[in-house]
Order: C-alpha cells, then structure tokens, then sequence
C-alpha cells in the first residue's frame, strides 16, 4: 500500500491508509491510548483501544520510527478533523533513544548549546526545521528572481592561492604539500564571469576566520551573490537587488506559509522603489557628526525608524559610503571621488546586504591598490582579465544566515543554521 | 535608450537602438569595414561606411567592450537577416589587449593548459561557455526535479573535525589553531537531514585530495547530492534518481538549446524505466570471471554497448556491488548479504552515478565498523542521530562536471569547469 502523508489524510476519510514518521508523543490514558505521528508534512492521530496493539505502543518510545495502518475517521475534536482508528503500528527500526528535550513541546527548551550538540534532534523541532524551510524558500526565489533576468549560475573555485581579498581572517590549508586558503567571497570569480556571460549568481559556502564569538558571525555562511555587467552605475545593481529581494521574500510566502505560521513571521512588502539616502545624509538623519567615516549600529537603528516612519518601508538603501571605508575595487563617484558607488541595504534598521559599481578599467586597479599600498602580484590573475575589455558591472551579496536570521527574528544566527561552524564549534 | 541584445535585433528593423558588447571581429575592406560585436545572446554584425567612424573602429583592438548607436537595417546575407548601418561607435573602456589566442574562430586552437591559465578570456569562446550554460541548466533541472518531489534543499558544513568518510586523500586546515578537513561529501550531513525532512538534496562543492592527474578527476567539483527517507530498499531510490535525470536532461534542453547546438550534442531520452541488471549479471554480460569484485572501464564499455543493443537505453543500472566495494554505510541485500543495496548508473559504458541504500539502525553501524576494523569514536556525531530513529534511507551523489563531460563528449573534465582544481593547478 502506498505511504499518505498527514496532511492528505482529510482527504481520505473512510478509507484505510498506510502512514509513516516518527512516534512525535504518545498519551496512555486509562481506556484509550493515543499515537501522535509526525511525518514531514506534519501531525497525524492515531487512538488505540486494543489491548495488544497498546502493549506494544507502550514499548516505542518518543522518536521511534513506525508505520501504522489504520482507518481514516473523522472527528472533529481531533487535529484536521480526522484521526486514525483500529490501527496496525510496526516499528521501522529499534526503540528510539529519546534526545535530551522534548520535541513534542511548543518551544525547545534546551539552551542553545545543547541544541547544537544535538542538532540531528533538535533541527526536527518545528520551530528549527521551519527556519531552514523558509531558508530553501528563500534561496529558490534568490534563483528565480536572477533566472528571469538572465543571469546564468556559475560554481567557482573556494580554494584560492592567496589570501588576498581581506588579508586577514583567512583560513590556511595544506594543497598538495603547499599553502592555500578558503576562499573568502566569490567576489572576484563573479567580477571574471561577467566577462563570459555579463550577469551571473552564485549560491555557495563562504569562509571567514572570524576571531570574535557574537550572536551574528559564522566561520562558513551561504552567500547569495550576483554581479551584473554593462551598468551605468551602482543605481542599476540597486534595481536588480530590490527585484531580486521581493523574488526571493515571494517564494518565501509561497513555499514555506506553514513555516512563516509556526514561527509568527510576517513577511515584508518591498517597496517597488526602494527609498535610498545618500550616507551624508544617512548622517544627518541618524544624528551623527557630519566627519564619521562609517554608520554604526545605533545609526542604522536610526535610519530605520526613519525609512518605516517617512517612507513606510522596512528596507532603506545607504549610498555613497566613503572610498576609505569600501574595498579597492569599489567604483568612485565620478562626481564626488572621496564617496564610493558602493551602497548598503538596511532591513529593519540593520545591514543586510552590501553592493556597488566596481572598477572596470585595468590602469584604474593599478591606481587603487597603489594608493592603498598594496602589492599587484597577490592579485595576478584577477588583474589581469581586466586588460582584456571588462564592461562597467557592479553587484551584491546577500548572507542567507544572515537574511533568515533577520526576516524570523532569531536572536543568534546559529538558530537558522542546521550546523554552524565558529571558533568553537566544529561539530556535529 | 535602452539596451538592445543582439539577438532581439531582428523584430526591431528600422528602429535606431543601442547595443553593447565586446568587439568580436573587425574586417577592414576597401570601401567599407565590418564590426562584429558580441553580447551574451549571440553576435551582431555593424557596417561601417563613414571614414570617421573607420577610423575610430582601427583602434578598437578585438575585446574591447563597446557600445554601438545605430539603426536596424535587413539584409538577406547578413547574420540573422539583419545588421546595425550608420552607426556611433563608442568605446566603454580603453582598448583591450587581445588574449593569447582568437576568440573569433569557431575552435579555440589554444592547447588546454594554455586556455586554463587564461581562463578569464577562454571562457567566452562559445565552446568553453556553452558546457557552463548546459551544467547551470543541469543544476537548474536537479533541483526543479527534486522540489517537485517535495526534497528541501540543504547546506552543510564544507569544514569537518575528522578525516572519516574514506580517510585518505583529504585536505587538511588549520581551524582557528587546530586540526580540520574539508568535507570529502555531504554524506552524514544529507543522511542526519532525513531525520528532518525526510527527503533533503544539496548541490555544494566537495573536495579530494587525488594525487593522481588524470582527465576525470578534480580536486574540488560540484556535488549534486540528494537522500531520502521511508524506502523499501534501493529501488525506490533508482526511481527518484531515473526522474531527476529526465529532469536535468529535459532543462537542458529547454534552457540550453543553443549550447547544444553550438557543441552538436544531442540530448539523450531517458527511458520510463532505466533498465537493471544485477551485478553478478553484469560480470557475465561483460565476458568477466564471476569472482571479479568489481567493474572494469572495459566492462563498463561492455555493459554500455549490450543496453543499447538489447534495450536501445544510453542508460544501465547496475545494482547488488559486493559489500567489500562499497562504503560502511551501504545497506547489504538482505537476501545475499555479501551483496549491497548500491548500484551504479552507467551512461554510454561510463559510471555517472553511485547510490545506494544506507544502513539505519544505529546497531548496524556499530557491527559495520568492527567488521572493518575501524574505530566508532571518529564517526561519533553521526552515529549518535542513528539511536534517535532514523527510517530506511537511501540517496545518490551526481558529479556536475562529470556529467556535463560525458554529456558533451568532453575529452577532459577542466573542459567543462570554470576554473579547475587540481594537483598543479590553483589558480587563476
């Protein structure tokens, strides 16, 4: 017989079915025992009042995997109207090891520690697994968005021959009796590959040697990049990523409605323009000196109440960053050099997403490094595809993580990771 | 105005329109020369009559990015019935050095390491990113295939604490000051999934440390990973591998149809049912000694020729690999336990694919690791989620670029990767 999942089972009443997933809780009343059931498609009852099928009931503990057989009956007080009577349960393996909390509560009441020591176990919470569905959500609708603007998916390299592109935090590695290092961004292969098919994306594990432990950093995040060629300036990036934001906020809604359910989560209109400040002004805005080099948190705390209160918006762009504070391939503003066409998306008063225009013309990454005083050999390869007639691009990257993170409300990025990775934790 | 891309030219007649791209060719006749300029939908081909304007064209070396004013004019003879007449010609960068080779005739002549080390330019030569359009439709197709088949998508750590899965050829890292590996593939990870979401596939990079050069091996490529939970046996996994496959194939060629022609390749049919045949069988089929623990290329060659011969199939199952050629995990046929619940999947006498069922029962594992010897304490964070309850699961493991190779008749692998990984090579 077919397996049914539990959410096809209003569907089916009358009708005896086979279901399968795990023994979710049981609850050994005096004349009835009742079998919730949890499968990936949710919660399904199943009421026992034969002695003998309780008896072995008695023995599956939470977490035990079954497959019952049973009659679809109808009953209003039970979860979707229907429950499971005069059912048949075989186990699918061994009594389980329950795990050190109860999957069965509303909230994991485990501390965050222990959830992550025992994150096969505590990801099948409701509340863990509804995180990384609306993160798959959220990926697919990143894809779609760019599909639809042609971009083509590329896969690059994520061991590099230099730890070039922020010097530090860079993890080392032995390749083949040499020294390597975990690529960092994919920054420069995007910038290559709009060479080849002017707009490309990619969706790929990042590595930062983060020293600090805080509530927002990971040692290996998913970043979602894309990078466009033949711009005008940083102003056609700034479309394309509020496009690609409201693809990706849609599927969300789409896909994953029972997750945003579970987790309370509404999600956000983007605007069809999003509203954009210059960063002097963002200055203004949030009270700053008009001399900071750069917004600090309180500041984008600021901007956001602002952008919601003037704009209605929970998304605001910051353009115009100071050129000292953005890397060496950010594109100037022609008409005001010391500010950058780099920009900065804030989602509810917090960073979500950095992009900009970047420099295109080979004399001018010369210039730019040299100002720096840096070395051009470390960047050999990289330099040298701009000789060869590279169009004016620009692009963004956005951190899954992060995004998830933000758009539930999580507290610690590690609540919308399956199993992170930081200085601490190199398991599970 | 507007952009215009090259290919949309031809319902666009008599209109000026503006076109950017890269200066493909330039043919300086007599009285009349020819820019060809490319974009990423194809070429268009601009006649220059004016002296000025000639003049300016001489020094637009081939590569230089551009961008073209002009009006729409048919001709029967040109490419696409249409070219661009009265032109501006503007340059968008100075003039480019011309790559090492010509990206204008219809084979790159280059030798392979020579279009390696230049990458960058290689890549937009029709042959070398008409394989990268067909692998980003793949992948496209993979995961539409799966999500239909209400799959979640995964991303899993890319950096594990030991070198457990086949212990040799792994990378080492140094984490933060102590010891690391990178991910060989996302084995453990996808199987732990399954006790979240029952069906999970990812699509990431893995690594090998290969110390051998071969045309086949890279030692980072793109692993198109999924697993799935409640199955029979290995069977049910054939049947969802068989539908991704029609599906990678069948987005292939609505997504890249173009590529496909550009390499002459056609798109193979999937049968409704791949056929199988069990291992002992195929030992026979291929003229090989009936004690022979594995295949050879030779017999896969074999086997490749009899499917098509006997079932006009590109494509061959070959399920019940002995248990001493197949990892630990690999669930055994329960009716000849010397035999698995793997197979491989042949495609034109080559294996494409190895999956299998896996064990499930946290006893198994135990027993399966003494039987080899092996200590459990490395494997502890995956062993531990099998004592939680895990269901009957198996999965499969596609290599991107393998695919791609085999599918365009790629005599090498780095043909179809961007920029590959190797023994020698890490950069550019």
């Amino acid at each position: 017989m077919q397996r049914t999942l539990s959410h096809h089972l209003p569907v089916r009443i009358g009708e005896t079915v086979r279901i399968a997933g795990w023994v979710h809780r049981r609850r050994l009343l005096k004349s009835v025992a009742f079998l919730i059931v949890r499968d990936a498609a949710g919660l399904a009852q199943v009421v026992v009042t034969d002695p003998a099928v309780r008896a072995e009931l008695e023995k599956l503990t939470e977490e035990t995997v079954v497959e019952v057989t049973a009659t679809v009956t109808a009953n209003d007080t039970a979860p979707a109207g229907v429950e499971l009577t005069d059912p048949a349960v075989r186990p699918l393996g061994p009594p389980a090891v329950p795990p050190p909390f109860d999957l069965y509560r509303p909230a994991l009441t485990a501390s965050l520690p222990t959830q992550l020591d025992n994150a096969p176990t505590a990801l099948r919470h409701p509340t863990r697994s509804s995180a990384l569905r609306i993160s798959a959500a959220a990926v697919a609708g990143f894809r779609a968005a760019l599909d639809a603007q042609r971009f083509v998916e590329v896969h690059t390299p994520k061991v590099v021959s230099s730890s070039t592109e922020s010097g530090a935090n860079v993890f080392a590695l032995d390749w083949f009796g040499g020294p390597a290092y975990l690529a960092q961004s994919p920054q420069f292969y995007k910038q290559l590959m709009v060479g080849v098919f002017e707009r490309v994306y990619e969706v790929g594990p990042v590595f930062r040697a983060e020293p600090h432990d805080t509530v927002r950093h990971l040692a290996q995040y998913t970043s979602l990049d894309a990078e466009l060629g033949f711009v005008a300036d940083h102003c056609d990036v700034m479309r394309v990523l509020r496009d690609t934001l409201a693809g990706m906020l849609g599927t969300v809604g789409e896909r994953a409605g029972g997750a945003l359910t579970t987790l309370g989560v509404d999600v956000p209109v983007v605007p069809a323009e999003i509203p954009a400040v210059h960063f002097t002004e963002a200055l203004a805005i949030a009270g700053a000196p008009a001399d900071e080099p750069d917004l600090a948190p309180a500041h984008e705390r600021a901007l956001g109440e602002w952008a919601r209160r003037e704009h209605g918006s929970d998304f605001l762009f910051v353009t115009g960053y100071p050129m000292a504070k953005r890397p060496f391939y950010t594109h100037p503003d022609p008409a005001r050099p010391a500010y950058s066409n780099g920009f900065d998306l804030l989602f509810r008063g917090l960073e979500l997403v950095t992009g900009g225009q970047r420099l295109h013309r080979h004399a001018d990454y010369l210039a730019a490094l040299a100002a720096r005083g840096e070395p051009t050999e470390p960047y050999a390869g990289y330099l040298d595809a701009f000789r060869h007639g590279m169009p004016p691009h620009g692009g963004f990257a956005i951190g899954l993580e992060r995004f998830v993170a933000r758009l539930v409300g999580a507290a610690n990025i590690r609540e919308v990771t399956a199993f992170p990775r930081d200085l601490h934790r190199l398991t599970p």
